[in-house]
């Protein structure tokens, strides 16, 4: 059976030029299929304040309004996208950048309107498996920015890490498939001002026990539900690690 | 043998989303393989102003440093491209988006300092036949995003007009190419003021008379010589024309 390695790359690392360089060495190194999933770090809030565009943020979360959608693909499928592109072809590797709406990779389905209004956010109901497994077959690297469409000519702001949580698991079944979620901690930490206390293994349960007890919150709970959504779908493994661990198989191990 | 239709659309067209809107279904009706490349309009200008970026411009050229560098991939390579991928999406068009990085699509020198130095801008050297013909036997239209790269990680500000002469060249042994440069106006004009004026046919001669006259003068002039290099590459035929006359054949017919 194929491998395949997904790597997600978020958070700071996207923001430092020296640090995404670093990492992208590191992914240049991973032999065998593979596919780079990025986000956009604080770039496009701090674009967005350059720009005087305030968005709303409700729960924690931004609110995409039509200002903010433009902010953001310029930024993720422009910027962040095609210099990672182009720097992964400096060292060797045939990337594409990708967007949902190119090749209708991913389709979405606009976030229903509930007690908020998110705007132009997407979450993602189809990805385009095929024309996947056509590129990484003639070759090439694709690198998916976190920007998916409707269908209807909508484009809509979609979470990086769902995004490569969907890719891997409609890959699960072809391919073994091994997820991993870059950033700049060494990984799922018991305390978070100590990157020594590295979780070297979570399950179901254990990640659960963590959760009630308050020792894994904030951002890491919709990641490591993002990690168990996709191991569900019969993944080898998910790992949560930083940039420098990505070949090493340090980090927080999920299974 | 094939037929292929390459279609550049460049000037205001691109900043008004109805005009676009107009333009992208006539696109849409074209039978066969095509490939559409488009510039930016001013939209990026408009950015660099709000961003409070000041760009300089020499005999009319701006010169792209490295902040105007980010401001064109942001709007060239991210706003525009996407957008449109999504509207030709939803219009039944598989369309990918592309700049020179992604599938190493078009790679480009840096052009050399001579008086002037205008920056980040590349020249192209070489088009990635193979890789568009793969798509295009896919069924996939390719969407080329005016930015390119030198292979050594840089990405470059690289003229649309350029982009869409060098790419039919490369096309012009295996397919029966036609070339369209779309634009707000219904051709190469006898009088500039008058939309009714516009010249029919222009071959070399002509064309250097014209010129030589000062009837055809400003940008049309690069427009052309982009016209008549491809063309001696083994076009059927460059048609300059508005975005409504696409598919009619009304405009200039460059022979």
């Amino acid at each position: 059976m194929n491998v395949l390695t997904i790597v997600k790359v978020g958070g700071q690392i996207v923001e430092e030029p020296e640090a995404l360089g670093g990492l992208l060495k590191q992914f240049a190194l991973i032999a065998g299929n593979k596919i780079l999933v990025h986000g956009g770090g604080r770039s496009a809030t701090e674009m967005a304040e350059k720009l005087g565009v305030v968005s709303e943020i409700v729960d924690g979360r931004r609110v995409t309004d039509a200002e903010m959608l433009k902010i953001v693909t310029m930024v993720y499928a422009g910027l962040v996208n095609k210099n990672i592109v182009a720097s992964l072809q400096s060292m060797g590797v045939d990337a594409i950048g990708l967007t949902g709406a190119d090749m209708n990779m991913m389709l979405s389905v606009r976030r229903p309107v509930g007690n908020v209004d998110y705007g132009f956010v997407g979450d993602v109901r189809t990805v385009n498996a095929q024309a996947l497994i056509e590129l990484l077959r003639s070759g090439y690297t694709p690198v998916l920015a976190p920007i998916s469409h409707d269908g209807q000519g909508q484009l809509l702001n979609t979470n990086a890490d769902t995004i490569a949580a969907s890719v891997a698991r409609v890959f699960a079944f072809d391919y073994r498939v091994r997820l991993v979620y870059c950033f700049e901690k060494s990984g799922v930490l018991l305390d978070e001002n100590d990157d020594n206390s590295v979780i070297s293994e979570l399950n179901k349960e254990t990640y659960l026990n963590y959760r009630e007890e308050g020792i894994i919150k904030g951002g890491m709970v919709p990641k490591l539900d993002n990690a168990f959504l996709a191991l569900s779908a019969g993944l080898e493994e998910v790992l949560i690690t930083s940039a420098s661990n990505m070949t090493n198989g340090r980090g927080t191990h999920i299974r």
